[in-house]
């Protein structure tokens, strides 16, 4: 395929117009009589479909501007050298922090949050939830240390090796406010090690330090699995997808129905129904309230990552740069930390732990680890082939013997000398494996098999948390 | 003078390495027995010192990198072309608010912050701040969106006309809280107006209004105060510092003393002394506090301040960018809001009060606004001269008519065609306005006569808050 230029997508304007009034409703929906039991989740949709509006308006409207700031570059896989816009996520990570921020009074107009206190006069006052709310904005200062730092790294263009902590950095405030609120650092054993160590465990300061590592590790494992068109934002959108279908099983539906998880290997059914003892939530309103924070900050991610996705999806109009790969990954883990479902978040991270564990020989320097380990583009056929790396002096033992593991489970391919030593081996991504085992494919078949193997990573971890699970916690966990 | 080069000033390393035990000492004293009363205090002021010392070590550490990122620009005052490092305010920023971000924990932690509940059982409980911590972390929220709209600005250049607004979508996380808290939107009627309107009075929505004006207001009030070196940082500095005597006056200092203030115009003079009942406080802690929150925001801005100015003191090594402007300009808003003394803020804000009166005409079209409106550099004399608009056709009867009174006033001096029609003016500026005064002046005498003006100012401040106030206000004021 040979283009020359790449307009800009087109944008229909009455799918657009159609959607403003949907959005309209969500957010007058919940001052109508009846109330709605959940008003929040109505202004968070209504927000998220005004958040996927502007994304999709605001990603070509700014692109020139993005351009002539020197913001760009061009595509490494095209045949054309027309200069793509690059780090517009900056642009979405706007929009969603904006969202979040005039969300700020609604996320608490649940009537499930108004606890009342008994006055001495014994009269009951309606408390308003400061610590939800301070739980709340410290997340959303995490959001936009990450935003900031992001587009630093955009603009100065950081080298990895030091860009690695700065996730830790953009922690602080979730840390910070966790340590000045008294948080609990307690886990819960699994029951094999319950013998060992009992029930309950403290971490203390571990706490803080598994923290900041779920942070670096969400924020970096998305970020190394990058450099074709469409894949950081496809691999956020599906993980936040997978979150809120799992947010989703929390909530008190008011329709009564079953899912059968005895398929999945557990004990029972689940049975959802009735309004405040339905679902995992098993009439918890802090499991209720924990997964309606998650919604909050998921819904609009979905948002404005499928609008950003129109635009950056093969071939791409607009880059999203660091800045997108920081805010997202930090999102899942303010969800994860702050909804206190961190194991469950990790195991939607199947396929970054995947491209993350097979990166680490090139990470930590056992393995030569080019500028760019993106797949190579071949103009004439227009496929991509694995890329290699070249060794400039024969590899240690121990690297000739991680290699050869690998070859043997074919995850790399390797060029030998006649004499037996390593030339070349392919890069360690997930990118370059798929191509290794399914052929030569192009850049839009190749981010379609990654959206499936992220798809399918997300089944298997539903399976897990509600199958498997019940083998190594209690049933009724919360 | 004539320099072509302009290597960074030389920092003593002595000196910093001497200040740095003394900043640990700070931090330090509050874990050691007798406690002070103020251990937040102690953190803050060690942290300050902690900050000054990254500020003036980074700005010309990272200058390199700013100049390769784009960032850079040449003095217009001078002989030279060299290219000066733009937007540094964004390491100031980053400093300050990493600094306030570590601070968290340590916000909470003075003695008098403990309230205590009694449980249904009757044992008392110390009862975490969790209001005052969202009070914290939505003015933190705050400055990080001045920031980074601040270094977008400086990215991608934005329009003045445009970026008036800006400084209202940075105070929105203020105004979001304040709402979900449901804060007091009363304001105390001043004596003469009280038969009027009773002595409180409920602005409701237009409280939020105002809130928003003084953010805009403080910080572009700042920012076309600019363009001569050390211009905005000079300001900035003043300011907190004028915030900062102001606070001290709140504090329950151990010591007794008197302040005259009688010699001012007030009734009665003020008596300092005991440990809760002293200052201005009159032994109200929430007063106390809200001054402390005040000096928490105050004490590392003027440290990141002063380290700053260090390398943008005339000639310049550094320019501040609109970053710098953004956040002291919503450090200063959030401060005179949330400690509720924003009446007492403007008053230190005559110099820019009188800039921004004075800019009207032009800001607003009735006379022809150039890019820049900085003085012109004579580059024979070295001095500066006011510089000039030109009127491509006649000036309006208005434009005229306004010009005929400023110029009456001496305020700007005008060239008139031998009909008496106005052909130019000097720029409306108080810079422009110091060089028709005073005459022509090399640019670091015009930023010392800045100086001199804002400290003026702050005097004639502080007189009107203690002095005057008392005729139009109780003088118990809260």
């Amino acid at each position: 395929m040979v283009s020359t230029a790449v307009p800009p997508r087109p944008l229909s304007s009455t799918f657009l117009l159609g959607l403003a009034p949907v959005a309209s409703w969500f957010i007058i929906r919940p001052f109508l009589d009846p109330i709605p039991s959940l008003p929040g989740l109505y202004t968070s949709i209504g927000f998220s479909l005004f958040a996927f509006i502007a994304t999709l308006y605001l990603v070509p409207a700014l692109g020139p501007t993005f351009i002539k700031a020197h913001l760009s570059g061009r595509d490494l896989l095209k045949d054309y050298a027309t200069p793509i816009p690059e780090s517009l996520g900056l642009v979405c990570a706007s929009v969603y922090t904006l969202a979040l921020i005039l969300f700020i009074p609604f996320a608490f107009s649940d009537s499930l949050t108004t606890h009342s206190t008994q006055t001495p006069e014994g009269i009951f006052v309606p408390e308003f939830p400061h610590s939800r709310l301070s739980v709340y904005l410290s997340s959303l200062l995490s959001l936009l240390m990450a935003t900031i730092l992001g587009f630093l790294d955009d603009v100065f263009d950081i080298r990895w090796r030091h860009k690695l902590p700065i996730p830790i950095i953009a922690s602080i405030p979730l840390l910070m406010v966790y340590f000045a609120e008294r948080g609990n650092t307690h886990i819960v054993v699994p029951l094999p090690l319950r013998f060992l160590l009992g029930s309950l465990l403290n971490l203390g300061p571990l706490y803080y330090l598994y923290m900041s590592l779920l942070s670096t590790f969400a924020t970096n494992s998305i970020n190394i699995l990058a450099g074709i068109n469409g894949s950081e934002v496809s691999q956020a959108l599906i993980i936040a997808t997978s979150v809120i279908l799992n947010d989703l099983l929390y909530l008190p539906w008011p329709i009564g129905f079953r899912l059968p998880v005895h398929l999945l290997g557990s004990k029972a059914e689940v049975e959802f129904g009735g309004v405040w003892s339905a679902g995992m939530a098993y009439g918890s309103k802090e499991l209720v309230e924990r997964h309606l924070f998650s919604l909050y900050f998921m819904l609009p991610l979905v948002a404005v990552c499928s609008g950003f996705m129109y635009h950056n999806w093969y071939p791409a109009r607009a880059f999203p740069g660091d800045t997108l790969c920081y805010v997202t990954g930090m999102a899942f883990a303010v969800v994860g930390i702050q909804g206190h479902f961190s194991k469950t978040l990790l195991l939607f991270f199947l396929p970054q732990i995947f491209n993350f564990v097979l990166s680490c020989p090139q990470l930590f320097g056992l393995v030569p680890c080019p500028r760019h380990r993106v797949p190579r583009f071949d103009k004439v056929t227009n496929l991509l082939h694995p890329s290699k790396a070249i060794f400039m002096k024969p590899p240690s033992k121990l690297a000739a013997t991680v290699l050869r593991i690998l070859s043997f489970f074919k995850l790399v391919d390797l060029t030998l000398h006649p004499s037996g030593v390593i030339l070349e081996t392919t890069n360690l991504t997930i990118l370059n494996f798929f191509l290794i085992r399914l052929g030569p494919m192009n850049e839009k078949k190749l981010v379609q098999v990654l959206i499936c193997s992220q798809i399918c990573g997300s089944v298997l971890a539903f399976s897990v948390r509600y199958g498997l699970a019940g083998l190594v916690y209690d049933g009724d966990r919360r």
